[in-house]
């Protein structure tokens, strides 16, 4: 096995998290953005809140002007859908049944974590966030932290930017990839002077969930964008694949860790393997996962038979990513890179 | 009535046009870019060929290499869903029927029109536009014309970028919106020193069909996505709209002619407002449609009850539109400037 799961995984659940306002209640924790920051190691968590739920009523709340504003529906109400537990359809619309915000928690061994004080959260704000934010991924550069997340509102699902240095003040830098998109994981340094991102547009009919390349001159505006991997059919990925977090520069190249799903929703890992000058040529790929779900925590729970990863932290060979199992609690598990690469297949 | 059609409509037919190659059949003209140079009205069809028919058969073209390839289905095949004369599904996967590329003809009158020598018709080239290349925007600046169009390949479709001073000559600037994506149209000069561009992301599940703006610093690299108006429930707009051509500078603001459609694929016109200094506020727009499908060439043909406008002259107070009908054939309409601007709603 690839992955040397944490013996006490889950490192954190919700219940060791406070809710963020009163009558709110943390339903998951998922896919935290992970960065060093004054020598600690530091998780961005996705923290998915509801209210606490009414008898015979589904509430869900929104953010109208930066707070929430809660919404109930009949549970009997023929026009409902909530057969999906992350998404309520009313009268063909689309709703999340949690409201997502970003929380950060530090630690000195990497295991145990808590929330520092002084440290706000990222809550959604604006007309592009009334659903919320989820799904950070913390790219660390020479002139501070790049952040890339997905900003969900009713107009759409885009990739939000944002820059800090000391985690306290914020520079919003808009929406870097239009709807629908997400999975933006962007490269920690410049190849041939130009900025690179992985990122998962979304197409309804002709194209799928795919893996794709843009370039960018100064991280705001992005273009020349072109598809690096596809969904494999009756594969473990053959629904959606989406990147990690920022690409691992390795001496065959940059190395990815990836989710991809089924058509079950069933979510693995596995690994791609990208030119180290041109980013845009795949020269290997993962055949069989690098991790699937096989524990407890990550069978069962909000979501069951889900791992997804989004950070990880990099020690010579070792590879510690930190991972949402079952759409509920954040774990850890281990990798060695040269496992990792000497699994990658080059026959594509 | 707001659109005074062109007496002798359409202007250009599947007939004045040759095949591109022996053995293929053009089906449809549709919606062309348009632009002056050289002192003539210059259209760029999108000119949609499939091979010549052979009974019992479904056959279209996909270009392997440059060079078109023909796929054939049996019209008996359980698996083959041919209800959408524009689209083949077969085991969920998704073709087009046709196979696009852009032609060249100009006009001295603006309405009798011929394919000059010298003018190569443009065709998809590369794995981004296996299944072709369709509706082009043509926006021209000091330096020379502009062109978006919609890429098609099994990867998705995105937004083409090409360049050209001569019309013999282009520039390839790659995929400057990413999947799902089409209707982009540039504004032709920077506001507030940066460029500006409407385009169209669709959403599988939350958001839509609606129009956004981006901003770009060196019309290759784009960011700062915003949405600046959404589809309309039960209106003649509820199921998609996209911008038209470039927008047109007035003194009340960016005037963009618009599509939109309805769930029953009826394709009208509409204006919308935007601020000239600020084109992500949208100021007004139309209530009813400036154009709707009437005539007999706009109701029946390829795929009926369409009007679809991407290219557009101005001369003072008198706006030339040129529009695909039915998705069959192309025709002229004139507009005055101030009665469109004087239809529009400023209560949003």
């Amino acid at each position: 096995m690839l992955a040397k799961r944490y013996i006490n995984n889950p490192v954190v659940r919700p219940s060791d998290i406070k809710p963020s306002m009163e009558g709110m209640q943390i339903e998951c924790l998922l896919n935290p953005g992970v960065f060093m920051f004054e020598d600690k190691l530091w998780l961005l968590l996705r923290v998915a809140e509801r209210p606490v739920q009414k008898e015979g009523q589904v509430s869900f709340p929104v953010l109208r002007d930066g707070k929430p504003e809660i919404l109930s529906f009949m549970k009997d109400d023929p026009e409902l859908d909530d057969a999906d537990p992350r998404v309520i359809k009313y009268k063909g619309k689309h709703f999340l049944t949690t409201l997502s915000h970003l929380r950060l928690v530090c630690s000195d061994d990497g295991v145990t974590f808590h929330e520092p004080e002084g440290y706000a959260p990222i809550m959604g704000t604006g007309p592009q966030e009334t659903f919320g934010i989820e799904d950070c991924r913390v790219t660390t550069m020479e002139d501070g932290y790049h952040l890339t997340y997905t900003k969900v509102a009713p107009e759409g699902v885009g990739v939000g930017y944002l820059f800090t240095t000391d985690w306290k003040h914020y520079e919003h830098r808009g929406m870097i990839f239009p709807p629908h998109n997400k999975d933006c994981a962007i490269f920690d340094r410049k190849t041939s002077d130009v900025y690179h991102a992985l990122h998962r547009p979304s197409s309804p009919e002709i194209g799928g969930n795919y893996i794709w390349l843009a370039e960018s001159p100064d991280l705001l505006h992005w273009g020349n964008h072109r598809c690096v991997a596809t969904t494999r059919e009756n594969w473990w990925d053959s629904a959606r694949i989406g990147a990690g977090a920022a690409p691992i520069s390795t001496p065959d190249g940059w190395l990815e860790i990836y989710h991809g799903a089924d058509h079950k929703n069933r979510y693995c890992l596995g690994a791609l393997l990208l030119d180290t000058r041109d980013p845009s040529k795949l020269i290997a790929r993962s055949s069989d996962p690098i991790m699937e779900p096989t524990a407890e925590y990550e069978l069962t729970g909000f979501f069951g038979n889900v791992i997804f990863t989004n950070g990880h932290v990099v020690n010579g060979d070792k590879l510690t990513i930190y991972y949402g199992a079952s759409d509920e609690v954040i774990c850890m598990a281990e990798f060695s890179l040269k496992e990792i690469l000497k699994s990658l297949k080059h026959e594509l």
